[in-house]
């Protein structure tokens, strides 16, 4: 690690009052002054060296014997056979692509096992890979809700309102990508709102578009205009989010879109969505070997158009409902695979992203936080590097949810206390604190409680820990409804950190003329 | 291990009706047929050989140098001074007590490392230790809620009716102790009802009373009874959970316990309830250095009495609400000592009971599953044997929630699936299952699908996981509500395990007797 992991204080950040100050001094010492989290919790290796060999065996054989179908890209498709891919004919856009053993494995050595995403605020800058883990809200729900209004289609109004909640949050890193699908923007002028919004109204790392060629190429423009054009072709400033067509398919926009990235030495990410039963196999050592055969070829891809550009293995597991067939989230069978995939991912020393605070649940209710942590402490566990959906995920990833949201955050937070694991030495061994007043005696006035009251436990600012007494004269306000004021509250204590003016009119200005260019697409 | 760990069918265990076999038989394949969890899972084990030696000589250090404080147990006095203890008198009946090192260590040599505790059915007789894992429902709660009556003091009504839920769900496995306090019955009485109403209503194993020496023997006796006196003598049928008085405190009313249920031949758990700034240090390494220390103090007890009485190594980690000074539950912190205990436990080669189901929650609400979901985490992972509070736990311990009991008991089975871990072999690595039909098509009709999709998933009872449209059409009703529905219909359809008539009038006379003997007392 070339890094400390350490940037500069979370004061130099924008943030709301001074009571969110003094939230942010109450809530844990070190952690509130990192821009993302170093572990010091080791993970939790759940497989043997012989089954992860296994595993790997058997993505290998995957690759090599059924292989990958590619459609619509014949620059991908070149630089797989040029890498010594065996290639068949399906029909004249469509290929199947096999790998020998050990290839995937040998063009993957040039891709970073670490490297820093930039923020246009510097001391937001994140590092991912190794020990460091990155948490960003959720992505890609066309629907939204809230407790007021119920569940509708997203805005754009929505989508800012989404990228400001994550911003408020000392607990979340990056500022992600499609918070939701702004709905009343055209189809093909979407990706511009969006990449704008992450620039405006948060100073963190955001992720680009991916849904066709142009459209990451206009945020890595963006990223340009932003950064310097010059820094952006040295420093990655942007990544994509791609998810392969499952099972064992790479459609050519997909593969354009990571050509674009990867050219322009941008990050991206390859992320298979198995759903198991459906698009992989039921059994879980199956879906991990599944999905590390088609991360490896997508993430492969990058280095074979730009050795040394940023890429991050990824995996997205979820299960079935065995009485409707329909996805289930939040449930052991896919915490498990992801612990594995950590495994894995290590072996192959790339950064990994997985898991997330995923549920099924409609409401942010007890099945959503339950359904939520058990695969969020897979994510966190497991070694995840930078964690997408860490925040807003109900409904299976169909709605991004406004008190979700802020429920999320704050477990984030906790998770943050968690990672820290415990420090064993002469202070916190603490032998003095019982020594002091000895057996039978309360420990409130020992030297050693006032010196650690203030840093020793995570404070949560959405948890009710009061008597019951006191919470029921409040009201009796239940966790979803404490999450309704506080996001009505965040968006209006709300304050867009600082953006040059000349940066923000050229941005305007590209989006502006990129718009007049071609006529509304709405599908 | 000399226990396979697989016991009867759950087809003999007493259940109501069609619908429920055919839960049974879609929730899990090989978990629904153990009357315990057998993990296949590894531990989480997150401290160094190192840490965890500091941490074993910093207890050493405690027991040696600051020592334990006995009151009023000259019995207790007598017998860990003829094992090597030194004795300082404090007053007539209070002892300091500072133990050698290693002199502890020593003595619990001759603690099974596992037992059995029987259950009046055999089918559901517990196997404590080593991979084992146990849950129970909750312990202690004077209160008792459910969202129609809101919170009020607990009744030997609903006292019954939680053993009853308790028995209703096939992922617990041993029917507890005090699953509330019976407020109705008078203080020196209750231990009868109690004890009565396990027997009655559940044919797992249980707890007894620990409240006074003379309860402890009622309930050894009551044992004797429904077990037949020369088997419990060979045998473990009942158990008292017995509180360390922290910091470094031993009561003569506990250790009066201790060596009743000891002298028995029957179990005892050794638990210091830490709270940490109040009755231990504010950092985790302290307060389990302080847990060790107290809880192996205790545990000696028992073979100081009787050598091979079955111990179990205990801890319940708490942290404090910094702004109020209330303890907190479901935190970070005690998850991560609760990890940290689980490692001392198997390097003290004893069965471990640690954490559970905690939140401070006033509703079963997100907060409540969040909080619960990251301790029980930390149990299972940290490989504790004996989970009480698994069920029911909100209001910081001080209610027993009807919803909470039926959503943690989801939960429990949830773990079921968790615990079995990740199985790798060639059927589950399922490289046919892909290559059947090859990339691009879907695996509904594989061999593999059809052959795994019955018991390939976790089947939660109480998880909506319906497309939102579905769910909403019928009312839109949340976890907690669901679970509202869902123990009035357990209740309804209970139907309580048979028992012997001649044993039930000899129980019921023994009880009639033991209330005739006394007044009523109430405090």
């Amino acid at each position: 690690m070339a890094d400390s992991g350490f940037a500069e204080p979370e004061a130099k950040r924008q943030r709301g009052g001074r009571s969110q100050r003094r939230d942010m001094r109450l809530q844990g010492g070190q952690a509130s002054k990192r821009p993302y989290i170093v572990r010091n919790l080791p993970t939790y290796d759940i497989l043997s060296d012989e089954s992860l060999s296994r595993i790997e065996a058997t993505a290998d054989r995957i690759l090599a014997e059924i292989g990958i179908e590619l459609r619509d890209d014949a620059e991908a498709l070149r630089l797989y056979r040029e890498a010594g891919a065996e290639v068949t004919d399906i029909s004249a856009d469509v290929w199947n692509v096999k790998f020998p053993p050990g290839m995937l494995r040998e063009i993957l050595k040039t891709a970073p096992a670490e490297f820093t995403q930039h923020a246009r605020n510097p001391a937001n800058n994140v590092r991912i890979g190794g020990k460091n883990v990155v948490f960003a809200p959720s992505y890609g729900s066309p629907f939204v809700m809230d407790l007021d209004r119920g569940r509708r289609y997203g805005t754009i109004e929505d989508f800012r309102n989404f990228v400001k909640l994550a911003q408020s949050s000392p607990w979340l890193h990056h500022s992600g990508g499609t918070v939701c699908e702004p709905t009343d923007v055209p189809v093909n002028k979407r990706h511009l709102d969006m990449v704008y919004s992450h620039i405006r109204y948060s100073d963190r790392a955001f992720l680009g578009s991916i849904t066709a060629a142009e459209r990451a190429a206009d945020s890595v423009e963006m990223a340009r205009i932003l950064f310097g054009a010059g820094f952006v072709d040295q420093n990655c400033v942007v990544m994509g989010n791609f998810n392969t067509t499952s099972p064992l398919v790479l459609d050519g926009v997909t593969t354009a879109g990571i050509r674009t990235y990867a050219e322009a030495n941008q990050g991206s990410i390859h992320l298979p969505f198995l759903l198991g039963g459906a698009v992989a196999p039921l059994t879980t050592a199956g879906m991990v070997a599944q999905g590390l055969a088609e991360s490896m070829a997508s993430c492969a891809l990058t280095q074979l158009v730009r050795p040394g550009a940023p890429a991050i293995l990824a995996s997205f597991f979820s299960s079935m409902s065995l009485r409707s067939g329909s996805p289930t989230f939040g449930t052991p069978e896919p915490a498990i695979g992801s612990l594995a995939m950590g495994q894995l991912a290590r072996r192959l020393n790339l950064p990994l992203r997985c898991a997330g605070n995923f549920s099924t649940s409609k409401l942010p209710d007890g099945q959503a936080m339950q359904q939520s942590m058990m695969s969020m402490m897979s994510a966190v566990q497991g070694g995840a590097n930078y964690v997408l959906h860490s925040a807003g995920f109900l409904d299976g990833l169909l709605s991004m949810s406004y008190e979700k949201l802020v429920m999320d955050t704050d477990m984030c937070g906790a998770l943050h206390a968690y990672l820290d694991g415990m420090e064993v030495n002469e202070d916190t061994l603490a032998f003095d604190a019982l020594a002091e007043l000895g057996p039978g005696q309360h420990l409130f006035s020992t030297q050693h409680t006032l010196r650690h009251y203030e840093t020793a436990y995570w404070d949560s600012a959405m948890d009710d820990n009061q008597p019951w007494e006191t919470w029921d004269e409040q009201g009796g306000i239940d966790s979803a409804r404490r999450a309704n004021s506080r996001w009505k509250k965040l968006l209006q204590e709300f304050e867009a950190p600082p953006l040059d003016e000349g940066i923000d009119e050229a941005l305007q200005d590209f989006i502006a003329r990129r718009k007049d260019a071609v006529p509304d697409m709405w599908y």
